[in-house]
């Protein structure tokens, strides 16, 4: 009896609420928005008649004052077009087109003396993305966050790339399972990290790629992420509902708002077609056009450095082996020096020399400050000062024969997790970049937060993230912010910021390895919110060649290094390895030399998570294509459509590709290389051994 | 027998330690050091034979590795003499000696790999100085205090004179009473308060003031707080023991040490003579020699403001009545101006006008920069700029305008609790200050701390403090810090520390009125480590007068006021009543005037603490004495011995004094002005009326 009233009352509910439907400009995708007879905003998505979200609840509950949950009536809705196309200032092409329907739904809630919220749809070709909205009104000016109730509630059990959730990082394996799975493989997922908080046994984060048992595949995650708290996934793995979960601060607490005032997009890029979800441009769609009018100082770096012989474990970041030191206190003058300091003078001119000699842009160097010696895990407040470097790091000479050789130096802000004393020393640290020739600068927010209690991905740390990112515009300098939040396309509106970390890069190559399809995955997941600082282009896989202590080797094949600068896009790329392994192999290397990092137009050619990707790209402003294909732990052969080339002519392509005997473990550095002709109708069958790869320049 | 058995143990205990004895230089002190059998230190402390601390454990207890608590063997143990006088930047007096013998033991942890740790003593004539040093080693570098469990066992029942124990305030009124009454009268003591966090029943604040039933004075305080968490106490009112307590951080920690390092001095003075209280310079004496090598630009400063008039709410710091505003979106000059906001051009240059014509130094203006409308208890990160004036204060003509009147502006900064907020916008404070003319800054910490869950005296903020204090140096900007932790002597190290509020001060005169008591008893309490900006001078005393709304009248005789100018030591020293207050008594505001903020030598003529305060100062290279004499409600008959005049000489002394028929209810304007000869021989009776005064000056 009381189930058939329930039915009833729900049939009843649904008849009488007002429901505001929305296509997508191409009609794919519709969503519907209602309230329920309790005055719930509810919403659900279908893709050609498919569900992907079925009804979910949307709402904020409210430390404070009462919250935006129920009691809602329709006071409003108001549906657009809008269709542009705008020009990133870097990007995987040159024209974006930016086109949605939009439905604004203005509800109010009587009871609360008629405060009301907008809900904020922008239904794409590719997905969704809503937010809310709190207009200004007599009644409703601050407020504390205790929860977002937003609901993505699904319409399967799919099968999911996830990590497992966490306030403060995201360098963890993507495990591949189906949801329900996920209850049970989470311990296992929950690697040690360098600052972990996992939050929920079934807690995920995002971007999560999903697949459904009906081939569509669902990407859910944000855009547009500002002074609020990083979005987080719980699962109801009885019902397959994702309820959002807000990164909380020191006490709590989720998010501290002043109306007039906006969350982030909640985003969902769907289709049928793996490669459509990496093509998508809805999470920049979303973010604000650019907020600087001079961008000509922002430009893609393709760099080296001095680091990957630290990560090694070859060579060391600290000029000493004390135990420990107090910056302005310690006379490193009158202290022994390591020999194993990487960040030396001499070894720096020498990499500057190589830079030069192969075009590269730039030289990061790592170490080269006082305070390395106690900088992690010790919850130092003063670990670092940014402007004061080792005895033996000659700052100005350095400068002045970087310059010499038209080459940048990189600079390098670890801030340990400290970010008062970073803030502290922001702008001398800027400024002293300016005055030393630096117009990058790679951060580091490695351990445990200071203010103690506060996380990596907090409404706190999400604001100075892009308080760094601003103040650094002042001084015209770019920002690759590692262990930061991930991001959410704010490069569009802040384009000095080139790169993020926020996932498991090359340098877990030397911590036991990456997974074979860790770089087939990380498009659909990391990638989608803006690029990241992988660090690729390792030749020598087995570390033990250069530090007998370290028996970890790269889980990829060498072809498969050359490959990631295709697939894995980001205007900043490293060519990470040493320079004598470069030495030993500049053929391949010659392609590191070649490749673009910045485009015209991309072309996803072949995707399937966890699998295998295949792109390739038109580079900025050239006649130079360039492919990049990879595989997962499995062999297979790819299949490259050259019809992306200009029709009726005959190109020369320099094809670099795993040897017939590579093997990702056994036999890694086998490749080969051929030259070959390639016309618009070209299908190239190439194949690629486990792990394995395959790239091409094409002039 | 278990009695007797303890009994027994602890002889066998006394006469196993090495108990280490130290004397004052005029041996009226004793402080004796020992070893428990347990190897807990303790310490005791004896006046003239009579107990001051009974046996008293110290030690520290940690979090993370083994506390410095028990198990300690003596190791070392060195006893020393220094004798030194040194000239403040700016003070009571000209010369301060700087005269104790020093016990450093060494005592070491046999069991925690030989870990070991000095407690270092220092024994004036006026009472005894303590801290922990934690000096460099292989097994002790980085350690979380969870509590300092330092003890001062009393020797009995003393009157105290105390502020509930709080991590946020010092604004309580003080409460009189025996030890075993402060459990019972503290839940009346907790008066409101913008931010408040009391800890125990009976926990307590220092600077605590007691007189022993034998007639001892005893000060507990603690000098030279850096990097440290503030002191209280927590009184077991069972046993008469204080045990510190530390305030926590947002964790619940309470402080983040690394070796080589040392807490704050713990200082307890002590006299059977309440004037060698208020003369100890002991809290002073225990901290370091300024670091500053240029304080050419530190000068005392006596000014007037635009302040009063907003404290009574007569007038409003807030340009508009909107209720909340974004900085950096909102466009004051569209908005519309509130007819009572204070620090508009027109006002500001009245004052100036007024200060310029009585030879003041500075004007105050609070409320000139955007962002008053919604500044307090909204937890708002953003709430100042510090740099951006309403559109009605003129920055630019006022400092030029100023200038030609040979008065300086002085800067408000007020936070909010925002300190996030204020640090990153604290460089291009302090230049816009250098920038426009003012060299002094009054901060403000009203609120709750940002971070949240930080407490205003935790270690977190009293970092904050220092750094806003020696960045201020940087720019040559002198600050008055209100809200934040009290003084420790700091001004000694760092001179532009000029004042501090930390107390309540005159403003609560226009909310509700402090006790008649009060200004008898802050010299005991808050002033112990340094000036306090406690701003006298309120002419008017009925605030009604000029705000009709306001019913609060200030608890003091308009003579009383004058007298503040003397009793209340400060270089920094505020006329803060309206102009036009003063326009109708200029014959007393002639006393404000003459009275000198920097003196060669003072003398503490009567006192006792809660009754009377009697003092004499000879201003800074001047032939001028200024005397001040206050009482509590009680009328009284003070004795002003001028045989600190120099001798055989006539002077002649204005007297500003109670009328006959004065009170501080019904009749606390009515006062005399006479002119008198006084010698050094001269014994002055001088009638106080309930909570009076009087103030001369003598040329």
């Amino acid at each position: 009896m009381t189930k058939f009233f329930t039915a009833l009352f729900l049939l009843i509910g649904i008849v009488s609420m007002q429901a505001q439907t929305l296509q997508s400009p191409d009609k794919n995708l519709t969503l519907t928005f209602s309230l329920t007879p309790n005055g719930v905003p509810v919403y659900e998505l279908s893709y050609k008649n498919k569900p992907v979200i079925k009804t979910s609840n949307l709402g904020i509950e409210t430390k404070d004052v009462p919250s935006f949950l129920e009691g809602f009536s329709m006071k409003d809705s108001k549906t657009s077009t809008f269709d542009e196309t705008w020009q990133p200032v870097w990007g995987e092409q040159k024209d974006i087109r930016n086109h949605y329907n939009e439905l604004a739904v203005t509800i109010e809630q009587k009871s609360v003396q008629n405060r009301h919220i907008i809900i904020k749809f922008r239904l794409f070709n590719d997905g969704l993305g809503f937010r809310y909205e709190f207009p200004e009104q007599p009644n409703l000016t601050y407020f504390v966050i205790k929860e977002e109730k937003t609901q993505f509630a699904l319409a399967g059990n799919h099968k999911a790339f996830w990590l497992p959730g966490d306030f403060d990082t995201q360098e963890y394996s993507t495990v591949t399972s189906r949801l329900s799975e996920v209850r049970g493989k989470m311990k296992e997922a929950i690697t040690p990290n360098a600052s972990q908080f996992p939050f929920s046994p079934t807690g995920l984060q995002t971007p999560l790629m999903m697949k459904s048992e009906d081939g569509l595949y669902i990407n859910i995650h944000e855009a547009a992420l500002i002074d609020y708290a990083c979005l987080s996934l719980e699962l109801d793995d009885k019902t397959m509902v994702f309820n959002a979960f807000l990164t909380p601060d020191a006490q709590g607490n989720k998010g501290y708002l002043q109306a007039p005032t906006k969350t982030p997009w909640r985003t969902i890029v769907v289709s049928d077609d793996a490669r459509n979800i990496l093509a998508s441009k809805l999470i920049l769609n979303l973010n604000e056009p650019t907020k600087y009018e001079d961008v000509s100082w922002i430009k893609p770096v393709k760099y080296i450095g001095v680091w990957w012989e630290m990560i090694t474990g070859k060579s060391s970041w600290a000029y000493t082996d004390l135990p420990s030191v107090k910056l302005g206190e310690i006379d490193y003058t009158k202290t022994k020096r390591n020999p194993k300091h990487a960040a030396n003078t001499e070894n720096v001119k020498n990499h500057i020399d190589f830079a030069s000699k192969h075009g590269f842009d730039a030289v990061l160097v790592e170490g080269w400050n006082e305070g390395w010696e106690d900088w992690f895990g010790k919850s130092k407040d003063f670990v670092f000062d940014f402007v004061t470097p080792y005895p033996d790091f000659d700052v100005k000479y350095l400068n002045e024969y970087a310059a010499s050789k038209n080459v940048k130096l990189m600079m390098h802000h670890e801030t340990s997790g400290s970010v008062r004393n970073y803030e502290r020393h922001m702008d001398k640290a800027y400024q002293f970049m300016v005055d030393n020739g630096y117009n990058s600068v790679k951060s580091g927010y490695v351990g445990n937060i200071i203010p103690r209690g506060e996380y990596h991905y907090g409404q706190w740390m999400v604001n100075h993230y892009l308080h760094a990112i601003t103040k650094a515009a002042e001084y015209k300098i770019m920002v690759n912010a590692h262990e930061a939040i991930r991001p959410t396309g704010l490069s569009r509106t802040y384009p000095n910021l080139i790169g993020n970390e926020s996932a498991r890069g090359t340098e877990f190559e030397s911590f036991g390895g990456n997974n074979p399809d860790h770089t087939t995955i990380l498009p659909f997941t990391r990638l989608m919110g803006g690029p990241m600082d992988y660090t690729p282009g390792i030749f020598q896989t087995q570390i033990k060649e250069f530090n007998p202590d370290n028996t970890s080797f790269v889980h990829t094949t060498l072809a498969k290094q050359l490959a990631l600068y295709v697939t894995m896009y980001s205007p900043l790329q490293m060519a990470a390895d040493l320079p004598e392994n470069y030495n030993k192999h500049l053929d391949a290397f010659q392609f590191i030399k070649d490749v673009a990092i910045d485009w015209d137009e991309s072309y996803i050619l072949e995707a399937e998570p966890g699998d295998y990707i295949t792109i390739a790209r038109k580079a900025k402003g050239k006649n130079e294509w360039f492919v990049g294909g990879i595989t997962d732990e499995n062999k297979r052969t790819a299949t490259v459509d050259f019809s992306f080339l200009p029709k009726g002519k005959t190109f020369e392509a320099i094809v670099y590709g795993d040897a017939k005997n590579a093997d990702y473990i056994n036999n890694p550095q086998a490749y080969e290389i051929k030259k070959i002709k390639v016309t618009s109708k070209t299908k190239l069958k190439q194949n690629l051994a486990t792990s394995g790869g395959f790239a091409i320049s094409v002039k």
